[in-house]
């Protein structure tokens, strides 16, 4: 086990209808709200109207940044910055998915500095301070809700980029499952596919004895495959939803990676993907994590033959190691097909066009990853490889 | 699950050899230090002198309260309240087990509070604030660095008793492995009974659709077991002392318990006994627990042969679902003593004498636990299955 230091502050509430402490919630920061959403699914589930009048209950004055895409946009962080500098903002409520809450996070980041938000991405500045910020989650997928990570692109250098830092951690989650009851299919799968990543670039690390962090990486993975075949049978099964996303918020508030070491290199790659094509980030996800399993299994064949027996339940009898890691990746390919995300870049209509400008993108600033260090050649084989 | 709220504030620095940055963490919050220790064992190991001179290199002005007994009295937390008022104490640094930290919490609360200390455990008073709390750990046992909780020894009254609040939670503890490498085996098996003890208590309930919290569950007992073996083996083993450090944070830091229910009454239950017979908390759990087990095993036969198969790996092959969860009891017991623990009251040479007395005393506010709810005459029978 590595050093670590660990500490999260944020609140959680979980549970059935939690949504209604929102209003009272908030008041306890101020009397002027921003309240960012997305493009308009929450007025069809009749969300936003539910939390307009629950904000109004309690006397807020609210201000409102809806639109946000599914992968953000630095020049919708601008206008929401201009927002809470003009009218004074108390606290930032960030009612969506991790697109809504990255935005969220960078707006209120953005309403305390005197610079362009953009700065905390460049490494231009350093984040200090933040203005208070809410969440309501409405898909499980990026544990944006319970941790420091945000992740936004900018349309004109076309950048997908991530802040890390203390200060972004949401003051206050409300993991509300019933809001996730009408997250359709495809988002669904996407979602999922996002939270099994969080746990496999924790997971498949070279670290020595986290015997304890890997049972938490096999417990989200094994819930969370469990409650998918749930799910996707009844797409509005409460307790499977439940159990999904409390799985995402625990796949990605940095306790499974205390004294292991993550490798985001897979996440790193997707981004150029996503930035480029606008796919969602799941089905980017599924298809190339497979390839980078492959590409890097040499590095820890034990550490993949584990993850095969443990959560595959795939027997080592007659194999010698690397059959059985190999069987687990094939495995977890397989899966990503069985569940509906595709598994490769054919099917979502990318070709070679790119791959040189996205592995050269990928790696300007030094090799990705930790498990295995990944030059722009190596970049270029995986995407390669996920053809 | 059940909906719950979910907040830990606590900054864990955990590693080799942190202890080092003690002095410059204390320093951030000021210039007096209250400094808590137990029995001297820190005096022998070094660690007292390494810590004062830490202290001493930032210029930091250390008050001593020394002498800290196993089962911590609020006699001693009174002596510490009293440093701090005419002191003007900054912060409480408080180096040692779960007594000692015990100790330290409710000395920081009652340094903020004009009453007497142990008004928060009879409910006379409610937690509000408290001094800033630091905490060295050199005994892995009761989650105290990361929780809520304290549990302190009324000496006039023979009581025992717990105050839980979030106020309690230690600013910052230091969780270095390398202050456990001496703590002799006797201490290390009752740490570790203490530790799967609070993982019973939050994994034997009956709160349906908890797949994830059993799952992290598991992953301590198992991770434990595994941890045991090798310290047993080789009592200054780094890499086993903190996986089993880890171990215990994670037991007790309120997030296996979250969204299911705790129920503590084997806790409470032994609380008698080492109230009233000073015997280690650790071999009064492992006495008690094996029968508490039995005495509730009709209510959860499910979940207890789940614990059989998952933790214990005995089969279900040819057993119904009572064979099973009776035989991971047996193992638990078996296990209990292969590491050197009393599975009876026999063996710690406690007789019927007052197990009358202890059950009334136990349930003199009214039945104990969640799962089956223990009245006197079920505590009684508990003692008496366990003699």
């Amino acid at each position: 086990m590595l050093n670590f230091e660990y500490q999260n502050p944020t609140r959680v509430i979980f549970g059935k209808d939690e949504t209604k402490r929102v209003g009272k919630e908030c008041k306890k920061y101020g009397e002027k709200i921003l309240f960012i959403y997305g493009q308009g699914s929450i007025k069809k589930t009749g969300l936003y109207d539910k939390i307009l009048s629950l904000l109004k209950e309690e006397g807020l004055l609210v201000y409102e940044l809806g639109g946000v895409k599914p992968n953000p946009l630095i020049s919708k962080v601008r206008e929401g910055v201009e927002i809470c500098k003009q009218e004074n903002i108390d606290l930032v409520l960030a009612v969506g998915g991790g697109s809504v809450l990255d935005t969220g996070k960078i707006v209120a980041l953005g309403a305390k500095y005197d610079g362009d938000p953009w700065d905390f991405f460049t490494g231009k500045a350093e984040p200090k301070e933040k203005l208070p910020l809410a969440c309501v989650l409405t898909l499980a997928a990026t544990g944006s809700e319970m941790n420091r990570n945000a992740v936004i692109s900018n349309e004109e250098t076309q950048e997908k980029l991530a802040v890390k830092h203390p200060v972004l951690f949401p003051d206050f989650s409300i993991l509300d499952p019933v809001n996730t009851l009408t997250v359709p299919r495809e988002h669904t799968v996407y979602g999922i596919v996002d939270i099994i990543a969080h746990v496999f670039e924790q997971y498949f690390h070279p670290v020595p004895e986290t015997p304890l962090q890997d049972r938490f990486a096999e417990g989200i993975m094994l819930t969370l495959i469990e409650n998918t075949h749930r799910v996707l049978k009844k797409l509005d099964d409460y307790d499977a939803r439940a159990n999904i996303m409390w799985c995402s918020t625990l796949a990605l508030n940095h306790l499974i990676e205390a004294g292991a070491c993550g490798d985001f290199a897979t996440h790193q790659i997707e981004h150029e993907l996503s930035a480029l094509y606008d796919i969602p980030h799941g089905a980017g996800l599924a298809i190339l994590f497979p390839q980078w399993m492959k590409y890097v299994i040499d590095v820890i064949p034990e550490k993949f033959a584990q993850f095969a027996e443990r959560v595959w339940g795939i027997s080592r009898e007659g194999k010698d190691v690397k059959e059985v890691a190999l069987a687990g990746i094939e495995r977890t390919k397989q899966w990503f097909s069985e569940i509906g995300a595709p598994v490769s870049l054919k099917e979502v209509g990318i070709g070679r066009e790119n791959l040189e400008r996205m592995a050269e993108h990928a790696t300007r600033l030094g090799p990705l990853g930790y498990t295995k260090k990944l030059y722009k050649q190596d970049v270029l084989n995986i995407l390669e490889m996920s053809l």
